[in-house]
């Protein structure tokens, strides 16, 4: 069966959420997983699931919290890069069904990753892994390449009333 | 910790995913948690996933495809109600910290619950519950009355190419 690849991203939520329903429904079908998580060093409650369930997940961020290219440092482009090779490996070794690249997207916004070495990644995913790309500002040359593309866009967000980071619910 | 609304509407991909990723992040905080699935007849690879995790997963649906109001029968009618009666009940008992109900926006579209019913299920909601409302076509009152929306909007879907529900990535 061939593997696509599928590209979630926009302002809104579920982009990571709907990365990991992938993953159970991949589990179900016994197939082999591995996530990866770039620009994030916290934990998130999601992890302590996926390791139960089996999945390999390796996170390749700093606790910083980046908000403009400006503010990347020299240890979060290390850390980035140290991700790519990792997952290139990965997709080299052909051991998994389903391969997810969570907020891999944003690293191209914030100069960590360049389209062109996602579009790598895309040619060397063996033919039967499914792809998954996450993460808000998708450079246009890896939508043009992607199986499936779908935007989550915001309509409305409780982050307005001044709500954030609940436990459980974001991570 | 008050629990809010969110709505995954849109036609585009992770409305279930989504709200199964949240179900991970909050078993990754030991929440409860209840699923229950609406015009869903068929096996999903999650399922089997989400039992093993401790979740509470209930399907309301035949095994009929429906495409249009016009081909909704009696008996996916009765099924729609009596699941709709079943998460009236789960929401008054109050155990779960997180309630799923999938592609109940879309029972709405096909006259199977009313807009007003699903109001009445955010009235009963206990305070601290999270609930969560997936499926197309999500009625504006219950948009107006979420803390969350989000829309997952198709942007290039590989359906056009004559692929359909690949084992394992579709369900």
């Amino acid at each position: 069966m061939k593997g696509y690849v599928q590209v979630y991203t926009g302002n809104g939520k579920g982009k990571t959420t709907a990365s990991m329903g992938l993953i159970m429904r991949a589990l179900g079908h016994d197939f082999k997983v591995y996530m990866g998580q770039f620009m994030k060093g916290k934990k998130y409650g999601e992890l302590k699931t996926l390791k139960k369930l089996g999945v390999l997940v390796e996170r390749f961020g700093t606790e910083n919290f980046i908000f403009t290219p400006e503010q990347v440092t020299d240890l979060d482009i290390k850390i980035a890069k140290e991700g790519y090779k990792r997952v290139e490996e990965i997709l080299l070794s052909k051991k998994y069904d389903l391969v997810v690249l969570d907020e891999i997207n944003v690293t191209t916004f914030f100069n960590l990753i360049t389209p062109e070495e996602i579009l790598h990644l895309i040619d060397i995913k063996p033919k039967e892994t499914e792809l998954i790309l996450t993460g808000r500002y998708a450079p246009k040359e890896v939508i043009e390449r992607a199986d499936l593309v779908t935007e989550m866009k915001e309509i409305k967000h409780y982050y307005n009333d001044g709500v954030m980071g609940r436990k459980g619910i974001e991570g």
